[in-house]
Formats: C-alpha cells, sequence, structure tokens
C-alpha cells in the first residue's frame, strides 16, 4: 500500500468509543485520526455530540465530521429512536437481542465511515464494538466484522480499507482499565440510553457501564440520578 | 421462514432499477412490495425522485419510503455529488473506475434497505445492479452483493433476508426486453447524470442507455438535447 497511515475512528462519545479513540491517537498520532460521529434521532444525541466533542479536543482529534442520519429514526423499530417504544430496564441483558437493537445500524455507521476513508485515503477504520457483556447486538460480533471486510475489500475502489475493532474480546472492566493507562477522558463520556443530565443507572447501557466500573474497582465520574447513587 | 414473501426494492428512477421494481411487482404482487428511494445530493435529485413516484403510481406500489442522505454529499469525492468536479463525457466507459462513482454509495442504500426489510419483516431487497455493459463501478458485481448478502445474515436479528439482483447478468440490452415484456414504464424513467429535462446524451450513463436501446431495436421515449438527437 501506498497510502499513508491515517484512520477513521467512530465516536459515538461512550466509553468504548473513547477508548478506541484513544487507541487510535496512540498508534497513528492524533493528527492522522479523524473522527466521524452520526446523530441518528437517539434520545440521547445532543449529549453525545456534546461527549463527542470534547473527546477530540481532550484528545487532540482536529479532523471531525457530524453526520446526521434520519433514516434510521425514519425506519424506527428501535426503542433509541422511537419515542413510542419504552427503553427497559435492565434485567434482559443476555436474554436475546433486546429493543434497543436499531435495526441494521453498525452498516449505516461504518459505510459513512468507509466513505469518507476512501475520499481521505485512510486504511483504517476503528470501531469500539464489544461483543462480551453486551447487550447482545448481532453487529457487535467479531463474524459480522470480518464479512463486512469482504464487503470493503470487494466494493471499494482500490481496497486497502480495513475495520479495526480492538476492544470486540475484552470484558469491560478491561476496557476502563486500557483507557485509564492511555489516559482516555472517561469524565467526558456518556453512556446513558435515556437521559442526558444525570444518567438514569437503570437501563441496559448504564447498568452495563455500572458493573465495569465496579468489576475494575474504580468509582464511575459520572453523575447518576439519585436513586441509583445512594446504592453505588 | 415464517415470514411473510414481502420484498424491499431499491427504485433510483432509473431503467434498470425501474425494470427491477417490476420484477418484483410480478414475483411479489405490488402490493407486498415496498419501494425506497435515496436523495443523496445528486446532481439529477429532483428528476429522479419524480421517477420514482411515477414508476410507483404506474406498478401499483403504494408503500414508498424517500430518504434524505445526506453524508455522502459531506463526504464528497464524487462528480456526481460534488458540483466543482465535472461529469465528463463519454470515452472513459471500460477505463477503470470513473469520477462519478460515489464512494460506497451502494452499502449506503442497502443498509438503509435491510433496516427497513428487517422491521417490514421483508425477506428480500431487489436492487437494479449491473455489471455487464455498466459504468466499471465496483459495488455492481456479483462478488459485492455475495460479500455483503453474509453481512446481512451474522447482522441481523433474525437474518433470513436476502438481497436479490435479477439483472446484475443481464446486457443492458436484454433489460431494455425484459422490461418491455413486463410493462415497465420506460418512458417514465431518468438516467442522465448532469440535465433534468432533456438528458444529455453524452455522459456515460446516457451513452450506455442509448447503446442499450439501439442494440434492442427500440427507440428511446427520452427527450435529449438537440445536438444528440439530431445523431440518434
Amino acid at each position: 500500500m501506498n497510502k499513508n497511515q491515517s484512520a477513521v475512528v467512530l465516536l459515538s462519545g461512550g466509553m468504548d468509543s473513547c477508548v478506541c479513540a484513544a487507541i487510535a491517537a496512540r498508534e497513528h498520532g492524533a493528527e492522522h485520526v479523524a473522527a466521524m460521529h452520526i446523530s441518528y434521532g437517539q434520545r440521547t444525541e445532543a449529549r453525545e455530540r456534546e461527549s463527542f466533542n470534547q473527546i477530540c479536543d481532550r484528545l487532540g482529534i482536529a479532523k471531525r465530521m457530524l453526520i446526521e442520519n434520519r433514516s434510521l429514526a425514519q425506519i424506527g423499530g428501535s426503542a433509541l429512536t422511537d419515542n413510542t417504544i419504552a427503553v427497559p430496564e435492565s434485567g434482559h441483558i443476555g436474554a436475546g437481542v433486546p429493543i434497543t437493537y436499531v435495526p441494521f445500524r453498525n452498516a449505516h455507521f461504518l459505510s459513512a465511515a468507509v466513505s469518507w476513508a476512501e475520499v481521505l485515503g485512510a486504511e483504517t477504520i476503528y470501531i469500539g464494538a464489544v461483543e462480551q457483556d453486551s447487550s447482545g447486538y448481532p453487529d457487535c460480533r467479531p463474524e459480522y466484522y470480518d464479512a463486512f471486510n469482504q464487503v470493503i475489500r470487494v466494493g471499494t475502489k482500490e481496497g486497502g480499507i480495513e475495520i479495526a475493532t480492538p476492544l470486540i474480546a475484552l470484558r469491560k472492566a478491561e476496557i476502563i482499565r486500557r483507557g485509564l493507562e492511555l489516559g482516555a477522558p472517561l469524565e467526558l463520556t456518556w453512556s446513558c440510553y435515556t437521559e442526558q443530565r444525570e444518567a438514569c443507572g437503570v437501563c441496559d447501557s448504564c447498568v452495563l457501564r455500572l458493573r465495569a466500573f465496579e468489576a475494575a474497582g474504580v468509582k464511575d465520574p459520572l453523575p447518576y440520578a439519585a436513586r441509583v447513587a445512594a446504592h453505588s
């Protein structure tokens, strides 16, 4: 390959993508990392965008693209994008694909990242997908990324672009430890599916996050709603 | 599969997708076909959307979704979405991937179609991709759709959705003949990359279309700019 060593990172503003961006910045140098954030009508859109920008500022990532994907909310079918479907409190984790699954969402995100990588001449796309300790989404498994890499190989102008999933096999507690080692700004991240000021502490995403901090023996720096904070 | 037999068709409003929609309507019944159209900042956006609606009306497809994908134009890198890059006149056909290639475009389209198919419970996604007589886009080849089908198998909630490319191995003249047999309204389609009232007749898309009608021995019903019409 005669390409430069630049990379695109998909950065939602959550804990996993923050650590993933820190890894990309370490491996490529922040000046060679381009960060993409996608608003798709999810409930905490504004809060996540704020986290995205703050994390980029902290990591020194200047090249950014904010994308609005309105099709996912238009198509619906998920509690994250349809306010008539309630976000469940945890207790479902591990029991099949939950209602917070946004149909085929990650393919939309990867498609945008690949398009941008083709234009930039970037050769790696980082995404913070995690299989273990996850909500059970089908598009967070290694075989999904293997298959998508094949689509990229045969479906781009020059090939030479590959998705990297450095967190996919890690436990959530390991991701926190890796983030702390790298100086990833976990205090700037946002994980809650429903709230934008104080995390609810009871949706799947909050529960997985709180369990992870507990397992890592570290206090989660985020503010949580009172009923949760009282028990933590 | 315990699904119904419904289908999603990606319908740009061009000749190939029109014939593809006619095939889907014949195979599933128009009442079981849902048509998706994507505006992505291409030069002839309004004209294509008009064709989409007229073709749906004629084929009896009531279920429609119009999507606006602004990310492709934001990302750029193509003469179709960037007005500072000229659309070349033909003569390049067959000489590598042309500048009208929109980076990784079809993955955006397929992703939206798969998301919708998951919500609708549809099991087939029709796309009018053509390999032969084409502009040489990498995302119009059978191996691309094979790879994408694998992404769908591993990356959706229940699987059971497959992309169908009924035109992929046909010559353009055969597509016209197939369309005429099916009563596909070719007179309502739009192919030109640059113009919206009279087709330019000189972009790759017009040239491929005109060659196809000539090979099929049929007159193209579309209006062409005078300099082209004089020679046809």
